[in-house]
């Protein structure tokens, strides 16, 4: 039985080095505080604050290492809350995506695209998909299995890179809606 | 096939008569905004605040008629943005579950128990269970097609009465988790 470890992603953003001068100040380097599931991936000591048409979300994380594009990943219940637009999209992928303000202790952004609600997606490596029998793109079902809130995650999309580490990742909204306690797994239907 | 509408429900809270006199004032009636899926059942004029631990929600429905015990529907993405314990329960099942703080314009009133996070649910009449093929209290899995998101909760019971009309009930998050826009419909799986 193919089982992955279920990881509840909270809102959060990817910056690009020129926002980061903006947002931290010239030449700052983000400050590592925890690294994350995936290698060379952590969550960072600075916070920005998200604002959307009709309110604001303080003290949201940052994810390092600089990216090429900034991207705001946030949950539908954000989204509404703050008055943004946030299409399910996979990572990298915000081409006409929501725009939002972003504001740090130095300056503030604002971004025209990069607000999205991340797609349910599954991180392997190449040898994780080979036993499997899965491969990168594919499209699978994910059951959970928790008290009172169980449920069978359709639409979720595996990526595999050996740079990734096993892990499938959902949003808080969904966390939510699958009753997800840390730890655990959940199985890979084709 | 047996399908079914399903209704997002947003946060929402039941009162005691005694409860809104001292929310809104001695012998207050609340006011009919919207009338509900369910025949008799109606979302309010009036609002109040949800107090947690850690945060407040302000401009929370009231859904009316009074009842006999008060009873506070969040997320649990509510739960943990305000600070207190939401367990998964059926309407009116109430006992140990959260307790929270409700101000309302004349004052304010404190619960030790009535938070929850509803579990998800299916109303019928005796009329469509017996077409269904299901009776009450049965868990019932439920499918959901949508753009992205599609899923199959389970974990969801069936509630016959002949004071019901047919609908599935979510909440915020499962309906996020779903992508569920107004007017779509489930198929109840056996």
């Amino acid at each position: 039985m193919a089982k992955v470890l279920v990881e509840t992603s909270a809102r959060h953003v990817h910056l690009t080095k020129e926002h980061i001068d903006i947002l931290f100040g010239a030449g700052h380097e983000l400050t590592v505080k925890k690294a994350l599931s995936q290698p060379g991936q952590f969550a960072c000591e600075e916070r920005v604050t998200i604002v959307g048409e009709k309110n604001e979300i303080k003290n949201v994380s940052i994810l390092g290492p600089a990216r090429n594009a900034t991207q705001v990943e946030i949950s539908l219940t954000d989204a509404r809350n703050i008055g943004v637009k946030a299409p399910i999209r996979e990572s990298g992928d915000i081409s006409g995506s929501g725009g939002c303000k972003i504001i740090g202790p130095c300056g503030e952004v604002t971004i025209s695209e990069g607000v999205i609600a991340a797609k349910r997606h599954i991180h392997l490596t190449p040898e994780n998909a080979s036993e499997f029998g899965v491969s990168d793109k594919q499209i699978v079902s994910v059951k959970i299995e928790s008290e009172g809130r169980s449920l069978i995650f359709g639409d979720v999309v595996i990526r595999v890179s050996d740079k990734f580490a096993p892990a499938m990742h959902i949003d808080t909204d969904e966390s939510n809606a699958a009753c997800c306690a840390p730890g655990l797994m959940g199985e890979i239907i084709k």
